[in-house]
C-alpha cells in the first residue's frame, strides 16, 4: 500500500491526483489488476472528473454547493460542516480502477480528483493494488 | 465471503456496521488487501460517515430527504419508494476499504454505515476480502 | 479484463448491463472473488437499480434531472454538459460486486445499469475480475 498527501487550497476544492495514483501503481510494479484509491477522511472524497477544461471542476463545486448549501438553520451538528459530510458521501471515499500493463485504464478525458469540502487542509490518500 | 444481517429502526436510518465488517475481515484472517462491502438491496446502501457525533448522521438523512423528497406527484413507480431508490444510488451499494495488518485502514473519524432508505427492515451485508 | 460496448438511446438513459457483466465473469472463469465494473467516460456512470419495474429507472432520471438541471446561467463549461458531469460523479464510474461460484452475488431485484447522461452515444464498459 502506498500513501501520499495532498494540500487543498480552499473550502471546496478539486485536486487532480491522477499522476500520483499512477506513480503509486508504478512503485509497486502492478501489471494487471485493480487499484483502490481510498480517502481516510469524512469531509473529503474522491471522484473522476474531466481533466481537459478546468471549468468542469468549477461547475461541479458550484452545483454541489447549490444541492447541499453550507448553512441551514435545521442542521444540528455543532461543528457546522454537515454539508461537507454529505458532499463527501455523495462523491464517495473509495474508487476502484482497473490496471493493465502497469497503467491505470482511464478514459481519454478522465482524471482522478481528491474532493475537498472542508478545507483548506492537508489530506491523505491511500492506494492499494491487487494483482489479477 | 462473510454475510451478516442488520436490523434497521426507521424509514431512513444509518447503522454503524464498522465492528461487524472488521469482524468479517478477522474471521477470514486477511492480513493485507482490500475488503469489499456490498449491500444486495435496491433501497439500502453503504457509506462512510463520521462516527464521533451522532448529529452528523441525523443531518445527513435530513439533507438527503430535502434533496430527494419522498412524495412527488411526478413519480410513476407504484410502490411509492422512488426516493429510496435514488438515495440508495447516491450513496452506492459497494465500498472498497484497504486492509493492512488485519485491520481496516479507516481514518480516525470514519465509520462504515448501512444506509436504510425504506425501512424498518432486516438487511443483509456481504463482505468479500481479497489478498494483496 | 473484458471490454464491451453499449449503445444508449437518449440524453439521459439507463441501460441494463447485468447479463453482459455476468458474461464477462463467465468468460474469465472466475469462481470466487470480486468483479470491478468501470466506465471510462466522464458523462456516463454505473449504478445498481431495481430491474423489476421500469418506472424506477424513469423516476431516477427525473429526480436526478430535478437535482441537477441541464441549463443554468451560472454554468461556465462551454460544452454545456456540466450537469452530465455532476450526475456521472453522483452515480460513480466504478462498482465492485462479489462473485461466488461463478455468479455475481446480486440481490433479487438488483440490476447493473450503465447511466448515460449526455447521449445518445456508444459507451465502453470495462470489467476486471480478481480471484479471492
Amino acid at each position: 500500500m502506498v500513501e501520499f498527501e495532498v494540500k487543498t487550497r480552499e473550502r471546496d476544492d478539486l485536486r487532480d491526483i491522477t499522476a500520483l495514483v499512477q506513480q503509486a501503481v508504478s512503485t509497486v510494479c502492478l501489471q494487471d489488476g485493480v487499484c483502490t484509491v481510498f480517502i481516510p477522511h469524512t469531509t473529503a472524497g474522491v471522484t473522476i472528473v474531466e481533466n481537459a477544461d478546468p471549468s468542469v471542476a468549477k461547475d461541479m463545486l458550484f452545483i454541489l454547493d447549490r444541492m447541499v448549501p453550507w448553512d441551514d438553520p435545521n442542521y444540528t451538528h455543532t461543528e457546522g460542516n454537515s454539508a461537507a459530510h454529505v458532499k463527501c458521501s455523495l462523491m464517495g471515499c473509495s474508487l476502484s480502477i482497473p490496471v493493465r500493463g502497469g497503467q491505470l485504464v482511464l478514459g481519454t478525458w478522465q482524471g482522478v480528483y481528491l474532493c475537498e469540502f472542508d478545507g483548506p487542509r492537508t489530506r491523505r490518500v491511500q492506494v492499494q493494488v491487487i494483482n489479477a
